[in-house]
């Protein structure tokens, strides 16, 4: 087995596959010299189904010559037992979880093929649709309508976030984030945006390292003061030092994904969506 | 302890907890009787956090009146140890696999400190984001440009669940997904937007029943003939008509969430990203 083989790896499930992906994706980065091929079979709710899996299964193993690595969150035993009719390292997620769970809950689970993704009536779910629709409409300060109701309210100069920070807010959390720019006006000004000033215990400030942000602005608009590297410095400072004066905390998004600047904002504004 | 007593969980991670949380509330759902208190510590990446963790489960321990569950996914040895000085049942996510996982690999995992969520600057990342711009340029049949180099165009009637599946598209796996109204002008002339139909192959229609879509046009306009049931009928069934004969694939988003419907267009389009 040379460092750089590639293996196959598949995600199996009854439902959508995203629990198995999710935990999937986080264990294969603690092998960085690997090479994965990757593979997701959602839906698997039938005999039939899971030994379709199982051949698909074998002829990875031939096709790579190495045997391919499962993370399957099946749970019924008969559709386990179809799956495991191939040559493959087979890692259970609930198998390992549920019965500690169920003695330390003195329940048996209900064993409910896809129940956690097939909540499209619950009412956590309504929210993050609510929640999705709230952060379109209040996207870039388009509406000002509102804004009483936001759980937080995004500020920073254009390109430092704001947009995607806010539908993930949403979409994972369920957590109404409206977004609003810092523009040269408000900086000549000294001053927050009238509108925003009543809601200033709900501001929360992303900013940028000038060159990754004059980076993003010259793929928008090549050669524009608006992307040219003194501007973005000029503007990034003017935002920092109007978010120090109106003490709104504030993250540096740059070398941040936007689920770490998502949750550091949950755990610094203390948003109590969910019981957090 | 009653049927209903209430359980707080702890989703600890050196990350964000993502991982955790979403394994977490998938075996959780498993126990729809219980009531669980969810409390996510995220960032927990020294030795002290890890003993202000252990605080805070014990604290909930004797508040609760029985032990907390703990969903774990610390990976150094000392942190674990921090952890673990406190009573509760803990279901560690990493430690189970990893060492499977190194046995059939043949190499030491890297135990790399949150690193599946720190991954702002690879490539996977910038796809990300940049399909969740392309998703909110390409809104609402708002430009037709660059619809050439999207993966998929959604087609349905006003509010039949289009841009949360294509943000969800662009979030969870890296799609270009624009998304087009059908609009009564379209049923009319009975054929597609003229945009639309040298894109035909990428097309995958949303529809969804005619009661459901009422309701959320009336939180919208209330008393509007929009929003009446005798008008989405219409529109459905001539959406319906118009998919049908331009042979769309189509889905019925009414029972389904968001997670359930992307995943069922990536696997009806064999959309190839990320090896798909």
């Amino acid at each position: 087995m040379t460092e750089f083989s590639t293996r196959t790896v598949f995600f199996i499930s009854d439902g959508t596959g995203i629990t198995a992906e999710t935990l999937g994706h986080s264990l294969l980065a603690q092998f960085p010299d690997m090479r994965f091929k990757q593979v997701r079979l959602p839906f698997v709710d039938s005999i039939e189904k899971a030994r379709d899996c199982a051949t698909r299964i074998r002829e990875a193993g031939r096709s790579d010559g190495t045997r391919p690595i499962v993370f399957n969150s099946l749970v019924g035993p008969e559709l386990v037992a179809g799956l495991r009719n191939a040559d493959a390292l087979f890692l259970d997620l609930f198998e390992r979880f549920i019965e500690p769970l169920e003695q330390e809950l003195g329940q048996r689970s209900t064993h409910t093929v896809g129940r956690f993704h097939g909540i499209a009536d619950s009412l956590d779910y309504k929210n993050r649709i609510e929640a999705i629709n709230f952060a379109l409409a209040h996207d870039d300060g388009v509406s000002h309508a509102e804004l009483d109701v936001s759980d937080v309210i995004l500020v920073g100069v254009s390109r430092s976030g704001k947009t995607p920070t806010s539908l993930y807010l949403a979409m994972q959390f369920g957590v109404k984030a409206a977004n609003y720019p810092l523009i040269p006006e408000d900086f000549e000004r000294s001053k927050l945006p009238t509108e925003l000033h009543k809601h200033r215990r709900k501001l929360f400030g992303l900013t940028i390292s000038a060159e990754r942000l004059s980076q993003i602005r010259q793929e928008r608009r090549p050669d524009s003061v608006y992307a040219s590297l003194d501007n973005c410095h000029y503007e990034i400072d003017a935002a920092r030092r109007l978010m120090e004066r109106e003490r709104i905390p504030w993250l540096d998004s740059t070398a941040r994904s936007i689920e770490e600047i998502a949750t550091k904002i949950m755990q610094d504004v203390h948003l109590n969506k969910r019981g957090y």
